[in-house]
Order: C-alpha cells, then sequence, then structure tokens
C-alpha cells in the first residue's frame, strides 16, 4: 500500500506554521508497514490542491489531505476534490442539522459560514470528527482513495487512528496486525540512549526500534507484525526484557503510563496528598499535575511564589534563609516545601526556585533546585539545564515530576545520574 | 519570481524529524517577495529525487533543495541532479584538497567517503559552506535555478541568506518587498470574522487576506506586496482599517503584541501587580504570564486552591459562601479574588472555578467562572467552554486574561459578546 500525504495552506508555505502532521502521519504509516515516497504542501488554491490530488492519485494508492476543510472561504480543499474527481458538490441537510444542534447546546446562534462544512463532494463518505465540527472525507478518485481531516492535529489523529489506517489496512488485505510497546525512559540523553540500543536498532526488521525524545524524556518504540497480537506480542517480548536490561532503573513506564500517572498510583499506594510551591516554574507543574482527569484525588493545591515576599508571607521561608542563602538555594527550596506542607495540609510537596532566564538571577540561567518533601524525608538537588527559558521550565517541570515519582516510591533518587546535580542534601 | 522546496530525506517521511527547514525557508521567501507555491518530500531515492526535480523545473523560476549531499552513501542530490539535467558527475580536485585539509587541520584522518563532497554535477557553481565541509550547489537546468544546501540547519540558513537569496533577487531584477501586518483579535469565533471579512477577502490580490485561530483568539493576516516597504505599507493601510472597523473592540494587538504584553502594558500605565487564584485552570493562567521574560515587574505569584479546604484555609473563602452557592459559582470566584488580593498583596487577581471535565462538578463541564478584581471593580462572568478538558481549560486561561486585560484598561465587558456568559455581577 503506497500512501501520499498532502498538506493545504498558505501558512504552511508562509513558514508561519511547521508541518508536524506531516511527520506524525509517516511514523503512522511507517509503523503499520504502509510505504510514504511523498510528502506535499500546496496554498489555499483550487487549482493547486486540484492538481496536488491528480499527481498523488496518479502513482498512489491513498492520498491523506490534511488541512482546508475548515468553515472559511480560505477552506478550498472540498472544492478541489469535487474538481480532481470530477463530481459536484452536495449538501447533507443531514450534517447542517447535526452543526446547528452543536452551536445549540453551546447557547450560541451559528455563523453561516459552518454550512459550508456540510458541503461534500457526491459519493464522498463522512468520517466523524469527535473533537471538531468539520467532517473527515474519504472519496474514491481513480484507483486511490483520497482522505481529507483537518489540519488541527487533535482532531487530525483520532481521524487517522481510527478511520483512515483501519480502512486502509482492510483494503491492503492485511489481515495481520501491528503491535507497539513504547517504553518509557527518564535520566539520560536520546544520543546516549540511541548508543546502548545501536546493535538492537541496526539488527531490527520485526520488530522496529524507533526513539522519540519529549521534554527531557526518551521514548523506545518497540513495533512488530505479526499474523495476531499473541504473535506480535512474542516478537516483543525479547526485545522489551533487553532494552529493560540496558535501561534499569531509567525506564519508568510503558504506553500510556505517564510520569503523572505513575506518580498518581505511588501516591494511591501510599495515602498521600500533593501539593507544589513553585517559583521559576510559575505554575507550571501545578498546571501538568492537574491536566490528568482525576487530578483531585491526590492534588490539594499550589502556591506560586513568584515575588521574594511571597515567599515569607505564604509559605513562611524565613526571611533570614533568603538573605544567607539567596532566593535560588537549596535550603530555600526545602522552607518553600515546608511551608508548603503546612499551610496546604499535604503529605507530599514538590518546591522549585531558580533561574529560568534569560536574565539570570543570583545565579545563571539554567540553573534550578528542585526540592521534594515527604513524610519520610526531604531533600533537594540543584540541576543545570540548557536552553532558553520556555526549554528550561518544560525540562525542570518533568525532572521535578520524576525526582518525586521516586521520592514517594522511596527511591531516593540513587538511580539518576549525576548529571542531574552534583551537589544533594538531607 | 516563483520558487519551490524540495526536502531529501527517508527520516523525513518516517517522521523521525520535523520538516522545519521548510517553514524557515518559507518565511524567508516571503520577507522578500517570492512565489512559493509548492513545497515537496521525497526519500533517499535518485529516481524519485530527479523526478522531482524536473517536475518543480517544469513550473517554477527556481528550485531550493535541502538534504542528501552529505559524504554517505544515502546522500543522493548530486546524482539526480545529474540525471534530471542530464549532465555526467564532475570531481573537483582543487575540493578535495581542501576537504584534506579541513580534516587535517583537526589533527583527524578523512574517511574516504568524504571525497563524495568533491564531486559535482558539470556546470554547477560550488557555494562555499562556511558551517561544515558540504558545498551548496548551483546548477541552471532548463529555465529554474535550481539549488542544493545541507539538511543541517546551522549550514543550510546562511548559505541560503548569503548565497541563494541575494542571487535570485539579482536575477529577478527585483528590489521590491512584501509587508505582513497581523491584527489580533478575540470574542468572535473563527467562522463569524471570515463572514465579517468575506468581501475583502473576496476581492482580496494585494494585500491578501489570511485567517488564524489558536487558543480561541482569531488572527486577521494582511499581506502587501510593493516596490518599498512605504508603498506595502501604503496599501495594507486602508485594509486594516477597514478590518479594524468591523472588528471594533474585538481587535487587542497587530503583529508580536500578544495578550500579555498589551496586559503587562496596561498594568505598567496604571502601576499595578497582578495575581491569580485559580482552580479547574490549575494554575495554566500563572503560568502562561510567567512565560513571559519581564514578567516579575508584575506578576506577584498565584494560589491554586484546588480542594475546596484550600480555598477556605489559604484564600479564607468563607465556608458559608462554598455551602449557599456551590464552589463552580460566581461569589466564590469573587471571594477567590478578594482572598488572593489581600493575601498576595496584588493589585489585580483573575479568579477561575469551574468544571473542566471529564467528570461534572457542580455544574456541566464546560461552565467556568473568571472574576476579575481591580482596585476600582470586582466582577465575575460565567463562561460556556466547548471541548475536552485540555481545550476547556486552555480557552479559559485565554478568556481570563482578555477579560483582565479590558478591565485594567477600565473597559468592563461592554466589548465581550455575550455569548461568553449569560449573567454578570458587580
Amino acid at each position: 500500500m503506497i500512501v501520499e500525504t498532502l498538506a493545504v495552506g498558505t501558512e504552511l508555505l508562509l513558514g508561519q506554521i511547521v508541518n508536524s502532521n506531516a511527520a506524525v502521519i509517516g511514523a503512522r504509516l511507517a509503523e503499520v508497514g504502509f510505504d510514504h515516497y511523498h510528502q506535499a504542501v500546496v496554498g489555499d488554491n483550487v487549482d493547486r490542491i486540484a492538481a496536488a490530488i491528480r499527481l498523488a492519485t496518479s502513482r498512489a494508492d491513498a492520498l491523506i489531505i490534511t488541512g482546508g476543510i475548515g468553515p472559511t472561504q480560505d477552506d478550498l480543499t472540498r472544492e478541489a476534490m469535487c474538481a480532481a474527481a470530477g463530481v459536484a458538490m452536495r449538501f447533507d441537510d443531514e450534517y447542517a442539522a447535526r452543526l446547528r444542534r452543536w452551536w445549540e447546546r453551546r447557547g450560541r446562534e451559528m455563523p453561516e459560514s459552518n454550512l459550508r462544512q456540510a458541503q461534500h463532494p457526491e459519493g464522498a463518505a463522512l468520517l466523524v470528527n469527535r473533537k471538531g465540527t468539520a467532517p473527515g472525507l474519504r472519496l474514491r478518485i481513480g484507483r486511490s482513495w483520497v482522505f481529507a481531516v483537518p489540519g488541527v492535529p487533535a482532531e487530525m489523529l483520532p481521524l487517522l487512528d481510527e478511520e483512515i489506517l483501519p480502512f486502509l489496512r482492510t483494503e491492503a488485505g492485511e489481515t495481520g496486525v501491528v503491535v507497539s510497546r513504547l517504553i518509557r525512559t527518564w535520566g539520560e540523553s536520546e544520543s546516549r540512549v540511541g548508543e546502548l540500543m545501536a546493535d538492537l536498532f541496526e539488527s531490527g526488521r520485526n520488530p522496529t526500534l524507533a526513539f522519540l525524545a519529549s521534554s527531557g524524556e526518551i521514548k523506545v518504540r518497540v513495533t512488530a507484525k505479526a499474523g495476531d497480537a499473541a504473535a506480535a506480542e512474542a516478537l516483543i517480548a525479547p526485545v522489551e526484557a533487553e532494552v529493560r536490561r540496558r535501561m534499569g532503573p531509567l525506564v519508568f513506564g510503558v504506553d500510556d503510563e505517564t510520569v503523572e500517572h505513575v506518580l498518581f498510583a505511588e501516591l494511591a499506594r501510599r495515602r498521600w496528598t500533593i501539593a507544589t510551591a513553585e517559583s521559576a516554574t510559575g505554575g507550571m507543574i501545578a498546571e501538568r499535575i492537574t491536566a490528568v482527569p482525576g487530578a483531585s484525588d491526590h492534588f490539594v493545591g499550589a502556591v506560586v511564589a513568584y515575588a521574594p515576599a511571597v515567599k515569607e508571607s505564604l509559605l513562611g521561608v524565613p526571611g533570614e534563609v533568603i538573605a544567607q542563602h539567596g532566593v535560588v538555594s537549596e535550603p530555600v527550596a526545602l522552607a518553600m516545601a515546608d511551608g508548603a506542607a503546612t499551610r496546604l495540609g499535604a503529605d507530599v510537596v514538590i518546591a522549585v526556585t531558580g533561574s529560568a532566564g534569560p536574565d539570570p538571577l543570583e545565579r545563571g540561567v539554567g540553573t534550578m533546585i528542585v526540592a521534594v518533601r515527604t513524610p519520610e524525608d526531604a531533600r533537594a538537588r540543584t540541576l543545570q539545564m540548557p536552553g532558553d527559558r520556555e526549554r528550561v521550565r518544560v525540562y525542570t517541570t518533568t525532572a521535578a515530576l520524576h525526582l518525586t515519582r521516586l521520592a514517594v516510591a522511596g527511591a531516593w533518587w540513587g538511580s539518576v545520574p549525576d548529571r542531574w546535580g552534583a551537589r544533594s542534601r538531607s
């Protein structure tokens, strides 16, 4: 099965946004074993979109188009599909009624332009979009299946996974399955993980290995194709065991077990609640914890003590500790954790102070202190984070969640490499 | 001057890396006023690279190829250029000697495979690469100029800025420029903004109009081409004035004036400090404010009162107000704002409580209350936000920043459409 991708949007050609959809779709196509030889981008122009569809359908079994199916006048993918297929545009009364109900439920009047989303090329199947109002489309053109999905990644991805890929696998007569295991690690660089896995990566045909880095975590994806899920699992098992053996305690979860989920499970086991006391991260740790549904079972609250005075007034950090050690110091982070534990009534506290940049604060940009306090112990670690303000904050948030996960499990950072901070204090 | 871009690399098609070069080049082409209608990606395959070169040179004045000119066997752009142009490969002794010296200066022996970089299609000009060892190439194919540069962004960018763009501007005899104005609005849906601008969009040739939606804001981009910046500005001015007339007070900034920047400017003007008191948004508003360098000039801190008990203990919300009205209520949001103003010592407080989902909390999912307190007044508004937990939180954060910006400016929400909440209370 040869699949091409086409992204529609002048904003892509003008460089206002990066075509990250293409990478996501490309990775998914590789996982299911489809060939992907061409990617293209065209602007919001009917003739050029139609020409790109004609070219792709002349050489591929399927084409996935992202973008250009929203409600505005510059959303022209539907018109181009009509032109390329030589069919008329139809209006779907049922979908129009559905759109009206969607807006009514929200107590708002629907702008009439939204009805463009109820149009579709004659013969096209509508694919339900669970995350938005523009339905996906599937249309046969010549010997190819052409799909159109929204450019918004959160809407594109469910349509890709739940509609397009299963449909194409069935079309390809593939009765086998593709199973992936995502092994999540934290504590080493991508290049070091790559080195540790080099021979497995080189020799990997089935299963194959891939590395994904995000926010300081490295994920190793093991993907196997087989006749059924059990056979695929049997192919994955020995490779997963070998990856785990090499990575040791840096592995913290598999598949959708994020660090937040692992932390929540440990907190539930200990029957402990958690709070944060943040300075340089500005609420980012609390925001990440509360992004998970069910956070209220564990999370009490947070104090973002940005101004030094608030560290004293709301967290009770003694003024003399700040005067003696400076705001960016382990004693201040530990005092913030103590204060938050008392005032928020939480068993576990994550406290962060530091210098995120761009201007240095007392110590160099990227010097970030994480303190964790549990009913059993309290420790702090000084981290040196590379990059700009945003990256420093994101990577520190990830590190803080991992250091807390380990602390709650009673494994106080013995497995965390020294490069995450030379000094450690009880 | 019509320019196309082609990225070469199987890793792009497999989704292992994102094609960020295309966005960078696209932005540069727009800046200098060249048309960019097609972007393509192909893998490390001579036939497909050559076919992509033939297609691009059949319709464009120039083609910029990134990638495939390194030293390894899968670097095939040079071979494909020979095939597309119908010329032989030449070996450049002088460049080979230069490569050897480059390695010698570093005290290392040159792997012989590096000599591939001394090969080039007959007739090609070599472009000096200041950041690496693979030279860029320039070759005339038919009526087009074809450039090949490394895929590494740090090597690609100097070649683009110092060699390719100046050469093409001279070729085009062009002295003109492209100027864009980004008009930022909040308070209406993308489809409604599209309707309001429909005729401007339809008739727009120069300047052109485009719509961009993100996190609840709609941006209208007006782009003009002219001989110089002043002439382009003169084309933009009447269209910008018309957009502003139609959008009225929904316009809050232009170009890089984000809502945070506008809010900070208003706070500086009033000499007021700001804090947040958050429940359902979980620290997201504080995180967004502190993402901006210089936030410490205005931002004092935040209390994330997730557990109801913390609303009482840390914000002093009276228990009887919670008991009488429920946690998701305007009186509780206003009491949170009062408490944070006193305890954090801030002039302005943004307070949010609500039901972000997936499980309803007292009131339906998506019911979010924003209260804003300034030294002059305090008001609350009940919003109905569509979508999942993440979207509800992000859109509420954007709405809260805008309601606060208006309040600090003394414009208490008269311009905000009713759909953002039926009830309003002082």
